[in-house]
């Protein structure tokens, strides 16, 4: 039994909280917010846990050994390491931090101490993504051309981070996570419409070894909802659709076959062949998270989305945040 | 009653001259390809007309008023120049021609012979497309916030020109034509998976005055087709998709109310209202187009997308060529 | 504070129990299930909550004012009437019962006893719904040409009443909540693959006054999930697709204008305006549903969905069972 | 080369003389429409085809082989019954005829005099259709469970036939041709909102041997168009959208797996595996079928849509009208 205590009980932290919940190896003691409306929320929706203001009788209780931080960005980095030098095991949401600074020095800390730094990408978990990387892994896509991300819908406007930070963070982590590859370069472009506001629709060019290309449109100001990516490579190619209530994913064999190298003329031949929605786990991407982030407790190993993966998407975002400043140009990474 | 030569019975060549046809002011006297199996191929099609494989006839015959190029990029410049040397108006498919250069010298050889350029901008005469422009001078749309293109599917590649050329093409003449705004500068990324081809798949950024910012995403290499912008305005967002089959253009009524100017916190307000698929002409937009080229030349006006604005699209290209090549680096236009 | 006990916390209980929770004037007082797999379940969620397995004790108890039945439809009715009995008021899971005779007994009891029989027909307080109720009684639609439903998905096949009584019921509520005529006859049809099991495929025909027909084909054995109805009427058509993530529905200014009434030829003129989605209220269809039943105990009015409505869609059942039957011979209502 | 002459150039003549047209062994010789406006329509279109009033012409020129006949559904009779009474082979649109007598009449014309007479069901000749009817056969989709078809659209209302005659036929057209199995008997119910115009919205149910059944539901008064069916098998279902661009067919592998036969409680196991969209060809259909007549006119051998295919749909259209007279009470096939 893990016993945990949760701090933020805003946007997800209702989520984080039922999904422990139902977990039995898992006992949520506390939950802090400063907000009282929240707290009075968590209080009748969570009749049994002890609901504080101050995280601080979360640090101070040696029952709690896993603290879960779900708060605004700039508040990652203190509380994250205020339950590290508590000896506290982390969860923290996306992004990890701030800066790549913060980010740093959280993972080194955790390294010191033996905990584990554990950022919530989602998407990782997701039963459709986790298909994708045994596809990948089993060398069904072939080689990689392109990842094409599209993130659309009005608001939530974030108030201390941009919609890179927010959004495309989502696909960065999923990048760093399926393949082993490392981008070289950034180029972003974006715009900020209402003053005093962060930068709310933007995109993102990620350039690779060997002609594979990254690209992700992220905005906070669409009247659509689209949550959709694909990967695609010579053998086949998938779409993600987050949006489709069933079949998120599709494996297309088609493609280009044969293109002549070199050569003139139309002379590439179009493969159009069949469609292919494979079976994949249906259960809730943060159950599984959840359960993953258990068992890398129980066994001391590192989460397949930790701290080193959350460091990787904040030093693509903090490039990325020079690029769009200077219209597009370049970043090296 | 008009008469024209069409040079070019490949791709699109067939609709030009079905729609050509069916027009009780137009008659097609002759049909020009170099290929063998299209001259085969137009003569089983239209019984009537003389189907030659040197467009020089064309040219040479004085009852010729207007001759429709629809060959490859490279030889637009040659073959539309020759046609205004003989006095014949001029329909050329998109993008009017290779070069900023070449297109320049077909503009200023129309004016001086005050003979009619026409750009074969299709995506400007259909139904939905002249609703939004409706829309927007009756300023529903409210201040413009961005212009964000998807234009995706598998192949047709093209042997001269990229996908910039060849896709986005068709949203920068849509953007000149609806909007008054010019842009200021371009950041283009893109990758050439296959040696010796053009870039298959590649982003384009434009920067505009206040704020307002247009991105396309283009790509003969996916395995889904997409058709689809958004115009996104502080009062109304239109959707245009032209892979439905009715209601391509909805209009959103969504968006951010009374942003507090430079306050901080989440005080932004949503707008999330009803939504209106607007009523518009279904009427084939080729044929449209046909009806509006007819009537230029009979009142001897420019056409909506004539040379004028071809120009325009080709020296966004240009730049956007060189700032691909730079990984993003922008381009003052 | 309304004190209330669940009984059944299998499909549907772990919902009505959260939103019952969530309320700030009503308290859970007790669940019940004979099941402990259940019971460990709902132990876990509800840490504050007497979790039994006899109702006994929920009837027992005074302090409780309402008793939720959610649990198979054969024990729908000695459950409800044991808690009328006992002076509760009672909340019921579709179908009110599995008879007419049943149905009829459980209205009577209620009434003697000043008691609220509400029957559980959540489609009846979405969002889209009563925002469909508003515009038909503000004669939006016009004169009502048809009602049309598709109901389809794989499983859960349900052990005691056949796909009719399980996804038919919710048009028909909705049919009698939303129109003030009432149907004459009924004409169904369907099939059972599995023998022992009850019908898993259905068609239901309804006849009403004044060329008014309403149609349901419901399945339990479709490799798709579709839920939605059409609503016809003369001066426009809604669609309500409950699987769409917004836009649930829709109005057409579609239509036939103007028919020659009695005239020969092809003279129909035939309307294709625009359409909207009108903006309604995203909440939770079962929260607002637990607010009004709330509501109705404490003013003593009956709720929009009482016995009443729920004795209607029994008697059309037991019809279209009969109907059925004689493979679509039409029953008089 | 096969020289034929087409009566009736109204909604569907043009699709038939354009394919016919474009096949290198046909010349289409005639035209013929009593209406002078669609004669000057063909004309421009097609300049060097006889353009004519009277069909009379082409049932004497000994020249013409075969006689397609594209005329309201009355006149098929008449007109078949005249080609076929002069020798020439006969192609004609679906219905075949307005009644079961008329329809045997053209059969037996047809073989007595060994000639071909076709009906144009375009949808068995869909690549989508032509792969279903290939994995049909390899068994792919084990017993049949049920065939669930809706066509929905507004308009065009039909002069002479109803909603089914018009738009079921074409199921009815896919199911003799799919299926080996026979319908034993038919209930169906519909309506007529506009007095004098035949009835506009209505369904079918077939009912077949062990437990096969097939559903219809048909509109011209839909504010939404809707062409998709469902063939649900127990080892595969196949679906079936025309209005998809591509991926029209997909098969899932989802069903019911070991129900115990008779055993009580939810013991059924549900499969969701994986969806495939296979890949077919995606020929124009009707080029397919214009393929497909002139080699039977060549070979002397049945088309798959004959005479016979067409007289079974009559049959079920005829006895669906009586059961429809009567609200759905069953007639015998």
């Amino acid at each position: 039994m893990t016993v945990l205590g949760v701090i933020g009980y805003g946007h997800w932290g209702p989520n984080l909280v039922r999904n422990f919940m139902a977990h039995p190896e898992a006992r949520v003691a506390y939950i802090s917010d400063r907000d009282p409306a929240m707290r009075d929320k968590a209080a009748l929706a969570c009749p049994g846990v002890a609901v504080v203001a101050d995280p601080g009788a979360i640090f101070q209780d040696p029952a709690v050994e896993a603290v879960v931080v779900s708060t605004p960005v700039r508040t990652h980095f203190p509380l994250a390491l205020e339950a590290l030098a508590h000896g506290k095991h982390v969860w923290v949401e996306k992004p990890l931090a701030a800066t790549v600074a913060e980010a740093e020095r959280l993972v080194s800390e955790a390294d010191k101490r033996g905990l584990i730094l554990h950022v919530d990408h989602t998407l990782a978990y997701s039963g459709a993504v986790r298909k994708l990387k045994e596809l990948y892994e089993a060398k069904v896509l072939g080689d990689l051309y392109y990842y094409d991300s599209t993130r659309l819908n009005l608001g939530l406007f974030q108030e201390d981070v941009d919609v890179l930070w927010d959004l495309a963070v989502h696909d960065l982590a999923v990048l760093f996570h399926l393949l082993p590859v490392r981008p070289l370069a950034v180029s972003a472009q974006g715009v900020a419409h209402f003053a005093g506001r962060p930068v709310n629709t933007a995109f993102l060019t990620l350039f690779y070894p060997r002609n594979f290309i990254a690209h992700i449109n992220a905005s906070w100001l669409s009247p659509v909802k689209v949550r959709r990516f694909i990967l695609a490579g010579s053998a086949k190619m998938a779409v993600y659709d987050d949006m489709e209530p069933a079949e998120k994913l599709r494996l297309y064999d088609k493609g280009i076959d044969c293109p002549v190298e070199g050569g003139p003329g139309l002379s590439l031949g179009y493969r159009t062949g069949e469609i292919l929605s494979p079976e994949y786990s249906s259960q809730e991407p943060l159950a599984l998270e959840v359960e993953h982030f258990l068992h890398s407790l129980a066994q001391k190993i590192p989460t397949i989305t930790d701290g080193r993966i959350g460091l990787s998407t904040i030093r693509v975002l903090e490039s990325a945040t020079r690029s769009l400043a200077l219209s597009g140009a370049p970043q090296e990474l």
